[in-house]
C-alpha cells in the first residue's frame, strides 16, 4: 500500500471539508447578519486553506504527515466549534464536514 | 444553480488531476531513468499546483474562473503532451486526468 | 540572466501585494461597516491568494509566466478598483500596491 | 503592534527561504547527477510550499501561528541536513536560509 493510499480516506475528507469551507465562506459574506459571522468568515477560510495545503501534502507523500494532520484536525476543531453556533445551513454543513476530519483524525493517531 | 455547483465537475476533474499529477511527480522520482524524465517532474508538480489553485478557487466562486479555467487546461495540455511520451503506468494515467480536463475545459469555454 | 533574476521585481511586488491584501482583509474583517466591505473582503483575499501562487510559480520557473502574470494583473486591477473606492487606510495601501502591480505587468508585456 | 508586524522578521525570511527552496529545486533539476539529488529535489520543493504557506497564514494573523511555524521549522531542518550534504552553490544557500528560519523559530518559542 502506498503512502498516497493508505491517506485516500483523509485526502478525500480534506477536499469533502475544504469544499464545505469554501461554501460556508461565500455564503457566509452574503448573509444580513454579517456582523456576527466576523470570526466565522475568517475561520473557515483559514480552515479552508489547511484543509487543501493538507490534501496536496497527503498526496504526494509528505514526509510531515502526522504535523499537517494534526494542524489540520486543530484548523477544523475550531472551525466545528464556531460554525455549529450559527444556524445557517452552510455553518452547520461545514461543522458537520470538520467533525468527520476530527473523528478520520482520531483513527490516524491512535 | 450557484457558481459552485456550476463548476461542480470541472472542480472534481481538477482534484483528480492534482492526485493524478502528484502520484506521477513522486512515481518519477523513484525511476531508475530519472535523467529523461526531469521535465515530466517538472511539469507535473507545476500542473498539481495549478488544478489545486483552480479547484480551491472555482469552489468558492472566484470571478477570474474563465482565465483561472484556461490556464488550468493550458497546463493540462502541457502536461498531457510529455507525460503521454513515457511508458510508465504513472505517466500514462497523468496523461489520462490532464486530457480530461481538456475535453471539460472546452465543454466550458464552448 | 536566470527566469528567477528576470522576474525578480515582480515576485518581490507579488509578495508586497499579497502582504497589503492580506492586512486589508484582516482589517476588513475588524471594521464597524462590515456591509459595504463585502466585495472588498472577497476580492483582497482572492487576490492575495493570486499574488502569492504568481510569486511561488515565478519564483521556480514556470512555463506559463505570460498568462499567470496576465491573471495577477487582472486580479490586481479589480482590486485597485474596488479598494480605492473606500477610505481606510488598509484599503488605500491595498490598492497602491495593486497599481504598483499593474505597471509592472505593462512593462513586462510590452 | 499588530500580528502582521510581530510575525514580520518570521514571514520575511519565510518568503527569502521559499525562494532559496524554489531556486534549488529549479536548479537541482538540471543537475547532471541527478540520481543522487531525488531527496534534495523532493524536500526543497515540500519546503518550499511550506514555506509560502506559512508566510500567507502568518501575514493574515492565524490562530494557528504557533503550530504553522513549528511545522515550517521542522520542514527548514530536514531541508538544511539534506541540502547541507551536497555542495552544489544552491544546495548551500538554501541550507543556509534553512538555517536562519530554525534560528528564529527558536527565538519565537522560547
Amino acid at each position: 500500500m502506498t503512502q498516497d493510499q493508505q491517506y485516500r480516506e483523509f485526502i478525500d475528507a480534506s477536499l469533502e471539508c475544504m469544499n464545505a469551507c469554501n461554501y460556508c465562506y461565500v455564503s457566509s459574506l452574503k448573509e444580513y447578519e454579517l456582523a456576527s459571522l466576523r470570526d466565522c468568515i475568517r475561520l473557515v477560510r483559514e480552515c479552508a486553506d489547511i484543509c487543501m495545503f493538507t490534501a496536496d501534502a497527503l498526496s504526494r507523500g509528505t514526509i510531515f504527515a502526522k504535523e499537517i494532520m494534526e494542524l489540520c484536525a486543530k484548523a477544523c476543531e475550531a472551525c466545528a466549534k464556531e460554525c455549529s453556533q450559527h444556524e445557517h445551513d452552510h455553518c452547520q454543513k461545514c461543522a458537520d464536514a470538520c467533525k468527520r476530519m476530527i473523528e478520520l483524525s482520531c483513527v490516524h493517531s491512535a
